[in-house]
């Protein structure tokens, strides 16, 4: 077996598209309680309290609802370079941008559904105005707990074709590993959880049920409680937030979850929760269809629309 | 600068001397909540649910107690090698061991400080007797939420003479990344957080204010949930288990603690919290002497005790 | 409006039939963490860590499921001889027993419905042996924490023909004060949320879907924190008890739950939560058909055993 | 004995002095989360999201900070006549006063260590506005989250010169019932822990040790989780608000607590926990002088201010 990739450090940010701007940026801002870095053309830039760039979430007007793209950070420009190599020779690389508000040149490729992925290295380390200044100096932001005051993007969750091929050029190309995946009884891929990290999950791929490509499943943010979550339920509740599914816990990677769609249609997650992968060569966990069927961790029937959904 | 080291995976157990084996051994399973994977000559080998591995605590009978050793799993055995290399390069080596119960070959050696270390790369993964087979199968244990129900070692805080040269060898060595220390106004460091993971804290190095060598601070055990924190404050109290200082976040890595002594009289800490770095180059945050003297993030005074007592 | 009654203090204990006592004493005593405080004949009495009286729970041996009776103690010698002759002029009344464990004279009776109920008002306080000693003396035993550790009963919730004339016996003869109830399209009454206290609810009054007549619905016991809930869903899961509904908050009395069934097939309730009248004069809140039909308070549907089961 | 009095239902407010109201009131409404509900003169009104009647905090500028009256809600206008005439009787009486913004005719006179106090009846009930009004009808106000986001005021703690002369009182004339004392080892009385309801504590007496008259301790505020006074904590934090004793349990009536100070120099809790007294006839607890010297629940010693200091 070939050592460890150790080339992309994270995701950094991504991009939501949403017809909504106005109510969306509301929902982002108010219920969910991010603030507000920056604006440039149609886009706003929004950051949790504890990002330590000046933003995870790219919030861009667009006729429809979706991922614009999703950036990942690299450990270094040498491992920057490698990656881009890797992903040069995958095929699927689609050449350099000279970057973004807060962010290097970045290398924009798409991975196999089509969904528009970046790699970049260098960036802008958050600088916060006065009122934001923390009274930890360990803590990028101050903590004003407007909201559901998410901390930071914790996970992107994409509908895939097919999750096997995602899940591989993910591994292989970008180093992401593996930690659990669904195997339907006809041998196909339905899910695929995977981290950069000990994190037990930042990309995940679900297979898409409508048969399409490039779609959505959800962005996660997250806090540091499952109070918290609960405390999130109320205020989408209070807000008028469309809830999905409150208040579980997944079987699948144990995070507690609260689903709901911003207004542009977006499905958002706030999560707490989940494993750490402390073990270098773990054998992922396989899930089969019988075992999906029984539900959440307590039993808990997953909602029709989760299946289908995306946007 | 050099690119990152990725070799060390992570601290896989630490052995703990107690000069009264049968009162830590019922704190440990009793009032922590571990179970007893297995027992050879003195010892007695103890696991939390969560741990990979067949356990993360050997608790030893000795003369005084203090630190056995700390042991580290490398990422590879083509890693494992690469450390014992550099460890050799250091003068700091000892030489192979055949390995424990449930690891294979180890390399010994000692930090600067003269703690007692090891190295190793095969493991037996753990495989739960019927009683404690799990119900989800990415859980590697069943919980019974006995005690305090820890989940797995989370960090060892050793006391050193000369923090500096430790945190060097622990840094270039073995390839901890800095996250935060404590600079004194003369210039010298007083206590070092380090991480082989985005995990905020795994070894700590803080001055040894007696001036002695080779002590341990503390060993800290990880549970899910700040309430499991204040729970497990609930069953010291109820067990007779004393009690250092309960309940508060501390400023430095922003952990939520509470700190006893168990039977042999080492320090135990009972951790929740803190934040995960995933900054691939981030700065370390140092602490001025002024504010330390400020105590815990809410103002809480760190009782004397914290400062000078070790084993 | 003739004054507030204050003759009944609150819901002593509750009996309740098992066909399986061993099956369903291991549930109380490993599960829900009770304590043992005596056995008599069929009967096991047991006790949450904060019940000030013996015991909140005789589990008694039977051929089928359900309630033996639920006892409710008197503010005085006084006040519990007015509540007598209130239920002795009710028709409803049934005559005096000697007591029981724990217990004095007590008067038996039965509600519209033919739950058996008693009053009484002589009771024996706990007083916990060597090793249930609690650490804080205003606590009547010590927390040990094992299994779910519920505290105490805290509400009784029956099924019954017609709700409005339990309501009423409830409220004109035992001085019960309504906080909620729901009232269908026809006019007819299909819940009411009673309490002695300023507790949200003590006892509640479900239509039964069935048209039966003295069934139960379930025993809920309380817990300290929503936390526990969720360690409790963690421990259900890990036992092999069926969970019927995992943690949400009812939007009726906002109560936060965890419903499962007890291996003699009783619907038991872990709870935490809902809130405290202060005010002596409240309007109760009501409820329509279409506002029940949301299902709880954060949009969860609720699961249709939940409106036909009883025993 | 005589029967239980059950005339005074609650503590409905109370009012604070501040010397510093612009900056207070910046403190009540955005660190402690609460609605402004009405002004008038010097004074504004203020309510936590659970408060059932309009306010239960009247923050009114004055020369030095203290309390300003506190005011009790009788059962029934009746229950109101016999405590007036139980007041009068004792020589403590004042008189009738109109009433205040939001309830009807209050009578006033003073404890014996000369605190002002209020009885009254008709009492407004909140209507809250459109921006205010809750998702779920059994809740008084929307809960926003603002802050630490308060839910009504739980007690008052009172400092006096003499603690059992305004325990006998408050027992005898008002119906007060006595939960826990404090009681030094010359026989005197250094505190006592009261209650109208089930709940632990409403009313607190606790002795000046700087031997003045008609000082407050503290005014303490509810929030329905631990984890809200850990999130209060932070909030005090990054806020600049003085913080005097951070998160820990009470050993004398075991509620869990954040004490900081206001700006115009009041002591403020917020605190959740504590337990239930369901016994109608409780024995009180009573901590002797060397109980106490073990400080908190966990050991935690009290800071000296809190002894001390009062306004």
């Amino acid at each position: 077996m070939a050592e460890q990739l150790h080339d992309v450090a994270h995701i950094g940010h991504a991009e939501l598209l949403t017809p909504k701007p106005e109510e969306s940026l509301r929902f982002f801002e108010e219920v969910l309680g991010m603030e507000v870095e920056a604006r440039e053309g149609q886009s706003v830039f929004l950051r949790g309290w504890g990002d330590y760039q000046r933003y995870s979430l790219k919030l861009t007007e667009a006729q429809r609802a979706g991922l614009g793209h999703m950036a990942m950070r690299a450990w270094s420009a040498e491992a920057l370079d490698r990656r881009v190599q890797a992903v040069e020779a995958s095929g699927r690389g689609e050449g350099w941008i000279d970057g973004d508000l807060g962010h290097g040149p970045a290398y924009r490729f798409t991975d196999p559904d089509g969904h528009p992925f970046e790699l970049y290295y260098e960036t802008e380390k958050y600088v916060p105005p006065e009122h934001l200044r923390p009274s930890l100096k360990n803590q990028p932001q101050r903590y004003v707990g407007r909201g559901a005051a998410v901390k930071r993007l914790d996970h992107v969750n994409l509908l895939a074709l097919d999750v096997e091929a995602n899940r591989r050029f993910a591994a292989d190309v970008l180093g992401f590993r593996l930690y659990e995946r669904i195997q339907l009884d006809d041998g196909s891929e339905a899910g695929a959880w995977m981290s950069l990290s000990i994190a037990a999950h930042e990309l995940i791929y679900v297979r898409d049920a409508l048969g399409q490509q490039g779609r959505l499943h959800h962005l996660a943010f997250w806090v540091d409680t499952r109070e918290e979550v609960l405390r999130a339920a109320d205020l989408f509740l209070e807000s008028g937030i469309e809830i999905e599914a409150a208040l579980s816990k997944h079987a699948v990677a144990q995070g507690f979850f609260l689903y709901g769609f911003e207004p542009g249609g977006n499905r958002v997650e706030v999560t707490h929760g989940g494993y750490l992968v402390y073990d270098p060569d773990p054998e992922p966990t396989v899930w089969t269809e019988a075992e999906r069927a029984k539900g959440q961790a307590w039993g808990v029937k997953t909602v029709e629309s989760f299946h289908t959904y995306g946007t």
